[in-house]
């Protein structure tokens, strides 16, 4: 079994949060900050820099002090760095934080509950620790068996193609129209938009598929759980967890995301992206062994690095390919994508092609 | 990355073995004694039983002050219990254990190395614990880059369904024939038999191919390694682990092993087992990611449960229908696996039928 760790711990996180982007040298660094900030405003009372951060959210510079004024619960640790490591000239912010009554949420590798001065503090004080990369309870073996309520699962050609976003962009867009539905988060960055969630790839093999069994259980017949995918079923280093977070979740629909300017695997030179039509193929195939009547809805696609016509030439193209629409959530939205989950339970199902595939409505 | 423990602990378990059975209510709780007994009857000085024990391995019963006298090296718990926790009428055999001079190895779930009078004593008596079930150190990422040497991974339609057996056998004749080939453990059992080896499952999800990796490194290669699959990529709970496996072991050949009378998924009763030909096709088609060049070389079934006739019938159509021997390996032995696997790299590359299984030699 997993390590059971702070099992006191509420999973969720205490609103609202002050970002804490320490001397982050880029603005990549701080992406995680910049991911909270953007889907989550509503929960950020500030930006908490130390001198010569590098990075913006474009949040207001506040103090310790001052966010505690406006409201504050949780100082959230946005940046990432080097190794994972947090460094000692952040520590005394930290303690100082705890002082003032703050929770931490941390997204890096290091746990703060294994800095033994900000363990004792938070202890002595009541404040939370949340190392969101640990799971902080042990789950059970996953069971496969059939769960009320509805699920959409983004999966991708490769590692970092834009599955959170685009699962961030589904729930802003059906919570825009009305329908009930929750994103789902299975990593750190995603933990800390959401608020809880489970760090998937951190969870002891065994045990992924019954993590994500338990991170979107039973729910109402017209609820959607929309769950943030991992890695790639054709990453060499990561295909285990996708496999087990696919047969976890369940999918009723899953959404194909997909990175056109990435030239080889993520981290892996020797491997070459997978063609679109085939990743989707595996991945319907894998999910049919817990929920055979799974469909994919759409292909998301992030067209950054391309110019507005071959990007809008590309969408085209693979809508045609694919069968199903095809968008950037950036440039187009998710309507299209959102308008098939709505036609899959509504007015009976769908009409499906041989291949699996729902057809548009 | 998974816990870093017991750094220090070589990675070898030290022989000869006095096979603890304690006080094992019947033959399957001793099953883990009884697969070192089968395999390695010459690193087995004898059995150590408790009062009540009903399950017998075949060894003479000895004292631990008789084991040291004939040379033993480490006790070995070779019997489960009920979730696997080290009951307290044992502890003062293993205190005397260690004071003996015995190093412990454990199959069990619960570690040695958390009670702590047992802690405390080996370490002050310079005495080794082998918690087998608990990785002893942390892994990398898996590379999925080529390495030299050769590979055959038992894959499987189900949990326990021989594929440990299976390797077993295949290292046997190989020895026998002179092949230079090393039995590679991913669980329990085939650890304490290996004398080494990584309880795959327990390893935290992302590190698992690196695992696999690590387990077998790059070698000769006219050398041999037989990778000891786990689970099944038809099986909701686990499939996540075997996929990392397949992925990580990059086999150039696999077998795949069955258990006719299974009526469903071991621990899923909602689920079907696989048909033969699907469940291989799936392998091969996932294990092409690492090696391209991956056949199956044979089925291995255990008719166990079927009469002679029966299982004569049954092998014979399972070698017509999938195209490769098959055999079962306590009938028949696995002369004609072995067979396959040495004109996979003699003579030049087999003929491969389309769907990528080598062609009967």
């Amino acid at each position: 079994m997993s390590e059971l760790r702070s099992c006191e711990t509420p999973s969720v996180i205490r609103k609202p949060y002050l970002l804490f982007l320490g001397d982050a040298q880029d603005q990549l660094a701080a992406k995680t900050a910049c991911g909270v900030a953007q889907w989550r405003p509503e929960w950020c009372v500030g930006q908490f820099r130390l001198p010569g951060c590098r990075a913006d959210v474009g949040l207001d510079d506040i103090t310790l002090d001052h966010g505690m004024q406006l409201g504050a619960a949780t100082l959230v640790i946005g940046v990432a760095n080097r190794g994972g490591i947090v460094p000692a000239h952040w520590i005394d912010d930290f303690l100082q934080a705890l002082d003032y009554g703050y929770d931490i949420a941390n997204g890096l590798h290091q746990r703060l509950s294994d800095i033994p001065e900000i363990a004792h503090a938070a202890n002595s004080k009541g404040r939370l620790l949340f190392d969101v990369r640990h799971p902080a309870r042990a789950f059970q073996v996953g069971t496969g068996k059939k769960r009320s309520g509805r699920r959409v699962l983004t999966v991708g050609t490769d590692c970092s193609v834009g599955k959170m976003y685009t699962a961030l962009a589904l729930e802003k867009e059906m919570h825009r129209r009305g329908i009930k539905a929750d994103f789902r988060a299975t990593g750190q960055t995603g933990i800390l938009i959401a608020g809880s969630g489970i760090c998937i790839d951190a969870v002891v093999a065994d045990f992924v598929s019954g993590a994500v069994e338990d991170l979107s259980p039973a729910n109402e017949d017209d609820h959607w759980d929309i769950i943030e995918g991992q890695g790639s079923l054709f990453h060499a280093s990561y295909a285990g967890v996708s496999l087990a977070l696919l047969h976890g979740a369940q999918p009723d629909a899953l959404v194909l995301c997909h990175e056109p300017t990435r030239r080889h695997m993520r981290g892996l030179p020797h491997f070459p992206l997978p063609d679109l039509a085939c990743c989707l193929e595996a991945n319907l195939t894998a999910a049919r062994l817990t929920n055979p009547a799974v469909r994919c809805v759409g292909v998301s696609i992030n067209t950054s690095g391309l110019e507005a016509r071959a990007a809008a030439r590309l969408l085209d193209e693979a809508t045609r390919q694919m069968g199903v629409p095809a968008t950037d959530p950036l440039r187009e939205g998710v309507s299209v994508i959102v308008d098939q989950l709505g036609g899959l339970f509504e007015s009976g199902r769908m009409a499906i092609s041989p291949n699996g595939r729902s057809t548009a409505a």
